[in-house]
């Protein structure tokens, strides 16, 4: 992705890498305001790196877990009790327990830790990338969207989710404008996914998460959202807003996409009320920078996700194209 | 309402007042950290305390702009120029309108400018006890509720309108169970709504916005929500995010109540197209406490209301009791 760094000069940067005997990765926590880069030495700073949101987004918790395991390799960890470790940090995305069990099998098998952790984060970059193609074939020039949270290069190494389709049509000279809700209490929608598409220069505004229906009244043409776990049958989580934003868009007849690889789908899980939802802390809620802002003696309630019944999906746009939620059993074969 | 002051004592008090040659308001700003009281000698300052929300709620607003107009015709100030001082505060609240025009005649009347902006206030707490009383009726022990914004005692001089049949139903021994969600971008609901229900000891739990699906799906017996201004045909404009909680509800089947005193109805205007919606700073979503938090180059859009069509409003409680959309005709009578 492209950001501009503190000496001024734009970089084309991943959200995770591993340099040098380090994963190291982007403070996501810190942005807007600092592109902040951190390195960690041992698979338990990643898991703690990955639980406190240093890094986030399905994807990108994927190829940190890729590394976090590859440290645990290199450090001479019993990597079946790093496996353990890494799981633990959160609970709702599948990428986090499918790239633990993926770099298990590899460094069981024999493998270099740092290549299969690499190529572990270079197949995310390339699956991200055919989404971006894939998508870019849905978007006509001139039309508005909407998206939630951050599903974008942040999200997922590099390239985006979501935000991969408005990148390829940004790209292909196609004028779009982008709706992101601002995505309560943590605000990637305003700090994440505002700040991809600022510096990629797309065209967009950012918006309270409870203007969603006013303006698709006035007109969108299209949502696409990431995901963090697609069950079986169709039904996705995603942060929590999603599924209010899904209902909203049927009520219009506004298209309504999930963009995601393979790797979210868990075909183990046979529907949406089979996924575990994160609980996080009240604080995230009634807390700015530490400072409480609620009235002393209110509760807040603060799950992390929300699950979307399939019959809202249009489709979900992977890296072997868009399917209908009828159409997933055909995407394992 | 009752409000636990600097000294620790539980005072009963309103939102605003007429005391000592002054209209006297709580700076709603400032809740919940410090319950401010403020003052104003002339209407300006009162327009202006409209303008930058130290009150608001369109039953406060119109009881505000009544002691503007008091203070104007005390300071021998031309009140047809003051009535339009006040009325270009804010465009959207139908009561502030109302509410000039109303001093605007009994002053013309010669009626004592004190006595009748307090009967002006007087009558909208007894319209909000009488929209108390009807909301009740629907309100069956056990239940659990959702609100949006603060349509409580800060938002109508005392009692409330949505918050009016919580106040009742808790009053009269039933246990009921509030979601009020934050509001955004102002946090009328964490700040404004949570801190009135702390008071009253109403069980009740501080949501995001865009949670309103994820708990709707889990079981809300009932939604009761505030009004700025309602259109002859039962549109309604209310804050930011009710129209999206107003298809939710739908959805799920949960009845979707709106709560205000017959001078929230504008029957002058048809339908809700025709209702002015205030954009507001977009430094209200952009900062907190005056540092940004968005990324630099982003813009934010920030309207400040919503209109929720009439076919998702089950019900309209009133002072003159509870009124399906398709009965507002017989109201007027």
């Amino acid at each position: 992705m492209k950001a501009r760094m503190e000496d001024g000069k734009v970089s084309d940067i991943r959200a995770v890498w591993f340099d040098n005997g380090k994963c190291v990765m982007i403070d996501q926590r810190e942005l807007p305001a600092a592109i902040k880069i951190v390195s960690f030495g041992t698979h338990t700073e990643v898991a703690e790196a990955i639980r406190n949101m240093t890094t986030r987004g399905a994807p990108c918790i994927g190829a940190s877990a890729a590394y976090g395991m590859c440290l645990a390799a290199l450090n001479k960890v019993d990597i079946d009790k790093a496996a353990a470790d890494i799981k633990a940090a959160r609970p709702t995305a599948y990428d986090l327990f499918y790239a633990v069990d993926w770099m298990l099998a590899k460094l069981k098998a024999g493998e270099d830790p740092v290549k299969a952790a690499d190529s572990y984060a270079d197949s995310i970059v390339d699956k991200c990338k055919a989404i971006g193609r894939y998508g870019n074939e849905l978007i006509r020039d001139g039309m508005t969207l909407m998206t939630h949270c951050n599903a974008g290069a942040l999200a997922t190494v590099d390239v985006g989710t979501a935000l991969a389709p408005m990148r390829a049509a940004h790209d292909s000279g196609k004028k779009i404008f982008v709706y992101a809700s601002e995505t309560r209490p943590r605000l990637q929608g305003m700090q994440l996914t505002a700040w991809e598409l600022n510096q990629e220069g797309i065209d967009h505004a950012i918006i309270p998460d409870g203007a969603s229906a006013y303006y698709m009244s006035k007109g969108v043409d299209m949502i696409i959202v990431g995901a963090d776990r697609i069950a079986a049958n169709g039904d996705f989580a995603n942060k929590i807003g999603t599924f209010d934003k899904a209902i909203v868009a049927k009520r219009f007849g506004i298209p309504f996409y999930v963009a995601a690889p393979v790797s979210t789908f868990d075909f183990n899980t046979r529907t949406g009320s089979d996924i575990v939802i994160e609980q996080r802390a009240e604080t995230e809620v009634t807390e700015i920078s530490g400072i409480r802002i609620a009235p002393v003696g209110s509760k807040a309630l603060n799950p992390a996700f929300d699950v979307t019944p399939a019959e809202l999906v249009t489709g979900f746009i992977t890296e072997k194209g868009v399917f209908a939620p009828s159409e997933i059993g055909s995407m394992k074969e």
